[in-house]
Formats: structure tokens, sequence, C-alpha cells
């Protein structure tokens, strides 16, 4: 594919609880929606536990390798909350009590007459350098520090600061797609699909088998692509390849 | 926690549908829960695109790095169906047609009166040196080859095989849990719980917010550990912490 403008990304979630199997992961796939919708190339994912080293060393794999980097997860009052600290360190920053939101809860907190604990004051806590990211829901914010933007893991939180980033971020060319539906199994079309891969280098074709209940087999075809000619063109010939196998 | 007895593994998902945001994911959330149901403990997940590079360095950091290393997608017969070869090229190995895969699968079909297609003999590859993870769903075999599970993408394919390859699996201690329920935002209770977690390091207590729609918070609170007497203890403080807030 054409990747001039292409605009890169990664995904880190972080927490225990998504590699206990207690609670399954929601914000990847929005995120890859979301992204994907925008023009920007969700590249990697990662899932880590609550640990210092792991948090560090995956946000600078992945921060130096893709144009930007989303985190959810692990920015809450609790001592399990340990993502402030580890980008900290993986940015080789101090971990600071960030004025401005300091004010923000402690502002937020009194208006609710309620204590500004300790634990509430965790999250204010950021790499020195950040800038906030909004959050609507709960208020705590997020923070982005350079290429890395790290965000709640409560879905509904994520969601929000997500919506407040995206709009500034740099987007690429949007990737297009044509869904292609089959009633064969891959079995039969496996072969003249990949020719039509090997004729069409621009785009790409993307196979996903469908069982039935039944034991009946389907199949849906996806070509993708930053051309709208490139991906009629090849979606056409894999028509054609689909009604004379009929 | 006591890690003697601890069996560690990773999960590599693989395809471009996932990171699209085409697909969402459901085996991670499988495996995560299963693993932990028996014994190992999944310790990092990651989401890769059908692109050998990607592959190869994704397996290879993994498999060194942990007990076991899950992978899911990519071993359909299409051309974007790369994982036999990209886990061959991880172990620096051949990807060979097994012969016995291509005997299963060639009676498999001769049974069905359907065609043993070129995209069919595809599902018969695999490194040299590989063993069968047995199909009951859809026939075409995973493979495992050293420390590794090479399954399919598809939920009811991926689970079917899953179940063939636990029971071969070396187990650890089992992580056992027990959920303290609370009432309070995690803001009340972050800093007591903390310290409960200070005094009791071979326990590991995680602390979950919910948002309910009416603006109010509440938290789960999770405590694990590998012997029932220390998991007990801390949840018996956490429960005593909570009587006293109220």
């Amino acid at each position: 594919m054409n990747n001039k403008t292409e605009v890169t990304a990664a995904a880190l979630a972080i927490g225990d609880e998504l590699l206990s199997g207690r609670t399954r992961d929601k914000n990847i796939g929005h995120l890859a929606q979301t992204l994907t919708s925008v023009g920007i190339n969700l590249r990697e994912v990662r899932i880590v536990a609550d640990e210092q080293d792991e948090i560090v060393a995956a946000v600078n794999a992945l921060r130096a390798k893709f144009d930007y980097l989303f985190t959810s997860g692990g920015i809450g009052p609790t001592h399990d909350d340990i993502t402030a600290d580890a980008v900290s360190k993986a940015f080789g920053v101090e971990c600071i009590y960030d004025d401005d939101a300091m004010e923000l809860l402690a502002a937020h907190y009194k208006s609710r007459e309620m204590e500004f604990t300790d634990a509430r004051q965790r999250m204010a806590r950021m790499p020195n350098g950040s800038t906030h990211i909004d959050n609507p829901v709960s208020k705590a914010p997020g923070f982005n520090k350079e290429n890395v933007y790290v965000m709640a893991g409560v879905p509904k939180v994520f969601e929000a600061m997500l919506n407040n980033v995206v709009p500034t971020l740099q987007t690429g060319q949007k990737l297009l797609s044509r869904s292609v539906p089959c009633r064969h199994g891959e079995g039969v079309i496996g072969t003249p699909l990949g020719l039509i891969q090997k004729e069409n280098p621009d785009i790409s074709i993307g196979s996903y088998p469908r069982f039935g209940d039944d034991g009946s087999f389907s199949t849906e075809i996806i070509v993708r692509g930053l051309d709208q000619a490139d991906v009629d063109k090849a979606a056409l010939e894999i028509e054609q390849m689909l009604a004379n196998l009929n």
C-alpha cells in the first residue's frame, strides 16, 4: 500500500484484571474502530500487568516504533494504579503532582463536599511536562506526554477522553474498504483470491471464514486500500471470479 | 507472591482485522479465563498484523520470555494466512506440508466429495517438527512447536483447539481470589487499602471502580494470592477497614 501519508499507532492496555480474565477489554476494539475511521493505522496492541518494569518496557518500545501510543488503565487513586509513575520512568522525568490538576480536583471535590484525600490527590500525578486530557465523566484527567496519550481503563471514561484527543491528532489518508460476500468456503476461493491479491499489490485483501452452526462454510472478503479506484477494481475482479465459480 | 510453582504464558493474536476494528477479539478473554482456572499465569498479550516480520519478532520475544505462548489466527487456506510460515521462520526451520495433516485433510475432503485444492493443502503446512492440535470443528489442525501453540482465529475453533491443549500443559499453583464489594469510590478507600496491601506482600489487591449512570461510584476489590489463609486474612482486614468507614 501507498504509505506516503500513513500515520501509525499502537495501544497498550494495562491491568492484571485483563490478564486474569476477570475483565474483558473493551477499549482496544473501540480504539481500533475510531483510529481507522480518522485515517490512523493501529499497528500493534499489547496488554501488560500492573508491573512497573513491564509498563516501562512496553511504553518505550511502542512510542519509539509508532507515531502515537495510546494507553488505557492504571490512572486511578489506588495503590495498584501505577501508570503515571511508569510512564514518567519511561520518559526519564519526575512524576509530579500537576498544579492545574490539583486545582481542578480540589475544586471538584469541594463542590461535592467530599474530602480531597491523599488517594484522590494521586490522580493529579503525571510526568513532568505533560498536558491534560479532559475527563468529562469523573474529572480526574488523563495526560499526554510527547506522542503518548494516557487514558483511563473504565470504558466510559476512556471513550470520553479519546473523543477529546482525536481532533488534536495528525491523521493520514483514510483506509477505504469494501466487503464482498461469498457463499463459498475459503478452501474453494483461496487460490484464485491469492492470484488477485498478487495482481493488485496496492490493495490488501482479507478473507474471513464463517462457520455456520449447520456445518456450512462461507467467507467475507474485505478489500482495503487508500485509493477508491484500486479498491473498486479489485472488488470487481473478486466478484467476477466468484461469478465464474457458480 | 510466592512464585515457586508459577507457570507463565503469553498470547499473540494475529490479524489485520483485529487492528482495523472490523473484528473484536474474543479469544484473549477466553484464554485468560481458561489459563487462570488451571493455574497458568497469563502475563502478556500482543496483537499484530498479518506481516511476517511482526509475527516473527513477537513469537521470538514471547516464547523466550514465558513458559508458554498461545497464538490465534492466520492458519487458514488463503494468501493472508501466513502464521505457519512466520512461526517456521521464528524457529529457523522449514515450513513443510506435514504428511499426517495432508492425509487427514485428503481423507476429510474425499469423504465430503470436495476437491482437496491447493488452498486447502496450505492448511497442512507447519514448521518441521511440529505436532498437531486436533480441530474437531473444521478438521484443519493447529500445531505445537516446542512451547508455542498455534491455533485458529475463529473463536469456535480456537476454543475447541484450546480444550485439546490444556490437559497437556504443565500447570502451577492456582491463583485464588476473593471479591470484596465496596459501596465507596476508590478515592475514599485508596489510602487505607494501600496500607493493607503493604502489610500483605504475599497477596495482590486489585481495585476496580464502577461508575453508575446516576453519577455514583462504587468499587470492587479483588484479593488474589496462592495461599487461602493469606487471601482470607487480607479480605478480612479489608472488610474491617470498610466497616470502620461506615
